[in-house]
């Protein structure tokens, strides 16, 4: 059981500060520097892009978590800090140590992530002058959510309040959204903050999970960075019992929807989008088959126009479950639109068209559901529309 | 050895004869009905949609070409007879029963195809007053290409005469692109006539071979149709001495530059599109990851709309080729982008960026280029810049 915290942010749980500046990594007057800390070591667990391609941030990152704590996060935006060989692994370490230098920690304790333009030195100088005046405190939450967006129209946090068992704990979670960064690449951030006490077994298990359930369904379009990445601290302040695999219900059920809500604020907030699309799959053979046709349909430029212009055009959908992978038996598909079924048993159902395109119109959000009748694989992933404001975001860095 | 005929069509080789007529489809006065056929028996191979979703057409014709032999191919556009059930089906094979009436064959020896929107029923009336209005002659090609075009905006034939150990015989092949039809569904279909003598096991791997690394390396969007196919038909006129697996080497190489001419007119005639790009990827650890790399960063999206934008964004690239799956050690890899380097041993290379903008906004065709330097796999793809076009030719069907 968990509730939401109004306004709540990454720094919702106890004993974590946060804050940022701008120091001009970004060319506009835009907080680009940030860092995020607890007041006590914590548990760390963290998920990184699958790219080969990794950017010097997510390379230290990933050797430091590899103990499985750590007590702050220094990020920056406008630089990606990737595919700069040797200088940008030195350079993400330099950021470490004037990270733990200005907090008093040890830089091994230190996680760092950048986003930004990939192929350009991070401007040393301005991360140097910036992170001693950066002043991490309670309410610094909101400040670090601005400072870690791009082309992010919107932030994207959340806190709940945990009641598990007789005892209270608190998630907060902040991330940046799947745009384009000036525009160069897409980037995922996300931090999650807990008071929670979490075992050090269960804690990278239940963010994996989570993970799974949520940003791995997202699909804005396709591309995937070398700088995603998806990190979880526990300081443990609350005080419950440990959580662990026999008794974490309510925390994965709590971290989940804190993910699946962020997950949703990017794909509502992909780059020129204008509706939320929501592809469910159910009665899949299995669930690894349920997820990759959810993906495929939420990811398919056809059914990403269709939407755009309130078209009810299902048979792009349908193109898309047929070339996913998943196994499917023509004369067992059910397709719903907007829960209006438009295919039984793979054959075309009438449907109002009128109404479907009026539906369509008015709503920011597109629910998909697909019904294959072959087993009990269930998923759902999102996406947002494609519209000509994509393209043209996309197209015009040069002129 | 082999020379392009001028002019030439899938009925330059001895004995083709093509026709086409208007049945009414299609609602405006355009060609939508056509039959290919030879005067004697051809041998016939296939290569098919991989879609788990397939038109009745594909499943007619795959069993009727299972056997080996076909002696005529009928095709209407307009109407994809997909997601139709048990009346699809029928539909099917009323059109080749019709077709063989026509020209005093067996059922069985008659290919279908089908291009147009799914999930509506094929208008039998059109197709039962069309049929035998066809009138297929040996200058048939030229109209029979016209016929299957749908958002195609360039016809998409050709036809080479092979001079191969002191015998000659022609190869004449047609498609259609990766054209939405009203926009509806992509669908690719292609049709090859040869006179050769070819043996019945050389026939269909040689197909497979020319689609491989022709139409399978192609991506306007990512999306597969239930109707996709390319047939080869070989009825053996030119007299040649019998082509097999030992002597096939000639006949290889002409049928694969047929098929990769028809495939580059289509990534070029993409909807749309402005660019053809040609992404070579050299030095893979085996063929099959260069071939993955290839056709990943000609499909990405954010490479697609830089292209659009001429924009020499090449951290796009290489984040494309980091998520495609392929072993990649930053350290070793080169990039460049219409032959200057961009990146080496994953380092950025300097270049002049006005230069390369204006030598991008003058170019048809953008070439990528990748050494990865970690063994010889070698292969190429290729597709089209994604324009604001592209979105409103796909958003806007019923508006």
């Amino acid at each position: 059981m968990f509730n939401l915290i109004p306004s709540g942010s990454v720094t919702s749980a106890s004993g974590f500060l946060a804050g940022a500046v701008h120091a001009g990594i970004k060319s506009e007057d835009e907080l680009d520097l940030a860092i995020l800390c607890s007041e006590v070591p914590c548990k760390a667990a963290g998920v990184f892009t699958t790219s080969q391609i990794k950017s010097a941030p997510v390379i230290l990152s990933q050797k430091h978590i590899a103990k499985g704590r750590a007590q702050a996060i220094v990020v920056n935006s406008g630089c990606a800090n990737a595919c700069m060989g040797g200088q940008g692994l030195a350079d993400a370490l330099g950021m470490a140590n004037l990270a733990a230098a200005k907090l008093g920690l040890s830089p091994e304790d230190i996680l760092v992530a950048s986003t930004g333009i990939i192929g350009v030195p991070l401007p040393m100088d301005k991360i140097r002058t910036g992170i001693p005046k950066i002043k991490p405190t309670r309410g610094g939450g909101h400040d670090f959510c601005r400072s870690i967006m791009t082309t992010d129209t919107r932030p994207k946090e959340m806190a709940v309040q945990v009641d598990s068992k007789g005892t209270k704990f608190t998630i907060g979670g902040v991330a940046k959204g799947i745009g384009m960064i000036h525009p160069n690449l897409a980037t995922m951030l996300c931090f999650i903050a807990t008071d929670a006490v979490v075992s050090a077994d269960f804690l990278p298990a239940a963010l994996q999970k989570a993970v799974d359930c949520s940003f791995n369904m997202v699909s804005i379009d396709g591309d995937t960075s070398p700088n995603d990445c998806a990190f979880l601290l526990a300081n443990g302040l609350a005080g419950n019992e440990p959580i662990d695999f026999d008794n974490g219900g309510d925390f994965q059920e709590a971290l989940t929807a804190v993910c699946t809500h962020l997950a949703k604020s990017m794909a509502r907030d992909g780059e020129g989008a204008t509706k939320l699309i929501e592809v469910t799959v159910e009665g899949a053979e299995d669930p690894v088959w349920a997820r990759q046709a959810a993906r495929t349909i939420a990811s398919s430029p056809l059914v990403k126009a269709a939407i755009h212009g309130n078209d009810p055009n299902w048979g792009r959908i349908v193109a898309a479950l047929g070339r996913s992978g998943a196994r499917v038996r023509e004369d067992r598909l059910d397709v719903y639109l907007n829960d209006v079924c438009v295919m039984k048993q793979g054959c075309p159902t009438p449907f109002i068209k009128a109404e479907m395109i009026s539906a369509l119109s008015n709503s920011d959000n597109v629910f998909i559901r697909l019904c294959l009748h072959l087993g009990d694989g269930q998923a759902t992933a999102w996406g947002c529309d494609l519209s000509e404001e994509y393209v043209r975001i996309n197209s015009r860095y040069t002129t």
